[in-house]
């Protein structure tokens, strides 16, 4: 059923008339589409709800190229980002592209749905720049933290459910709940899998988020449960490549103070209030959607 | 007339509620606003154009910091570019915010205002591709060059005033015509100005656009009216530093073949038929600020 979504982005792109962009556009990994599943398991597959969900994917994929310049990225689900290959210039005008095509588009919708989506964008990138305040030192701070995973995932997520129940006449509110769940349990569980996971599982290198400075809710929790001098020894690992004795460390401390245990429950009771809502709403199929993300392995 | 613009934007940065963002925009130099200037005389001062005016100059101020990292810019209107003072990767997230917030508030417009705009920058973000890609080899194509002036600097312009129009219940079309050609013949008096104007004046190095590889109109017509022996000098001077000899050689033939008047004439075309519009559409302010921006010297 993503097919449909795939072929109208491309129709998107085509528009614009240009064969480099196309080029380009066709050698971006497609990822899970989530926000596009989202969108057509809320609104059904009517035309207008395939044309939301592809121009949220287009945005999604626009934030994930300038995501990767920011963050000196060189891999993207599992292939060399378009920083590595193409350079960051490319990059950035890529995206650029993706993110007023996408906006050029969205002005097709009535107001609120447009507004929901757009507002989100603010939030995203607002977001980015936090995610790189936050990581330039060891952060103990859960609430910032939180925010930021709001803002730079899940509200995306949030207005990709919302404004798909819109487009179908649904309780707008109940659905934005239930994305936002989502898209913070859906963090968590990305958290976790970047301590727990392979290199070749996860499609890039394993333990990345502390070595790029990012300490994610684990982390947050396992300097919480730590004696001072094990603070110290954890700061002094942040935001450096890890060797294996590092590592070996990080993971054991990670299972025996209970860190990833803690932040597992959280993903899962942030799930459950999210399944809660949609067996409510007669929706098994969101539901599922979060039991298979909070159950995932990579 | 211009503060309320510049208080509304504070206002919309204000919305985001976050200190760093408030800092960084408010080091932006404001530039001309030129675009501001052209919704308020359009649409008189009312309240929804002052906002239009600010969400316009918002996403031009994006553009520009995108612009300025894709260029590797050292300085913007005289001053340090922000790339050069914070880091490519803070232009990046701080175009991005400014992007996003000024199409969230761009829904609240009605649907053609909002489309007319947005379509505007997917043309603008293309264009920065295009003049990427022209400038990698000296281009003697002006159809070439004259699209992507078109995309990156006029669309947006035409847009601007074809938006105030439509906000003012004026005759679209007959603005958009006014805009277009105001932002064709503002892009040809810069690359003449590029030529003939100091440092000093510019704000940036003279004659940088060849430096950097843009081939603009006056080399196009310089090529067109050079032997081959001289075509090929002229080739070999294209995206590297010029030595003075180099200088004085461009600017003596630029002057000799007649490509700086023929592209000035170009440029006095466009404006007098903006100006002809304006002045049948009872617009004499319109109309002065084409005859101004074609007389300035920097």
């Amino acid at each position: 059923m993503l097919e449909s979504v795939e072929a109208r982005m491309e129709a998107f792109i085509a528009d614009l008339d240009n064969r480099e962009i196309m080029d380009l556009f066709r050698r971006l990994p497609a990822g899970k589409r989530l926000r596009a599943k989202l969108v057509l398991k809320i609104a059904g597959e009517r035309e207008e709800a395939v044309k939301l969900a592809a121009v949220i994917e287009m945005i999604h994929a626009a934030s994930l190229l300038h995501d990767d310049v920011i963050d000196d990225a060189q891999t993207r689900r599992g292939v060399a980002s378009m920083n590595a290959t193409e350079g960051s210039k490319q990059a950035i005008m890529m995206g650029d592209i993706l993110y007023s095509k996408g906006f050029e588009e969205l002005t097709g919708f009535e107001r609120r749905i447009a507004a929901a989506v757009a507002g989100a964008v603010t939030q995203l990138s607002i977001g980015e720049l936090m995610d790189v305040r936050l990581g330039e030192r060891f952060n103990p701070d859960k609430e910032a933290y939180m925010k930021m995973v709001y803002q730079k995932t899940a509200a995306l997520i949030e207005a990709t459910a919302a404004s798909a129940a819109m487009l179908a006449g649904k309780e707008a509110e109940v659905y934005a709940t239930y994305g936002r769940n989502l898209g913070i349990a859906f963090q968590i569980i990305d958290d976790i899998l970047d301590i727990t996971q392979s290199a070749e599982k996860l499609g890039k290198p394993a333990m990345h988020d502390l070595e790029e400075g990012k300490t994610t809710l684990p982390y947050i929790y396992l300097y919480e449960a730590l004696g001072e001098r094990e603070r110290q020894k954890l700061i002094s690992l942040h935001g450096k490549p890890l060797d294996e004795s590092a590592r070996a460390w990080i993971k054991e401390k990670m299972v025996a103070s209970g860190a990833l245990q803690r932040a597992y429950l959280e993903a899962k009771a942030l799930g459950e209030e999210a399944v809660a809502l949609m067996r409510k709403a007669g929706e098994p199929a969101l539901a599922e959607i979060v039991t298979a993300m909070i159950e995932r392995e990579f």
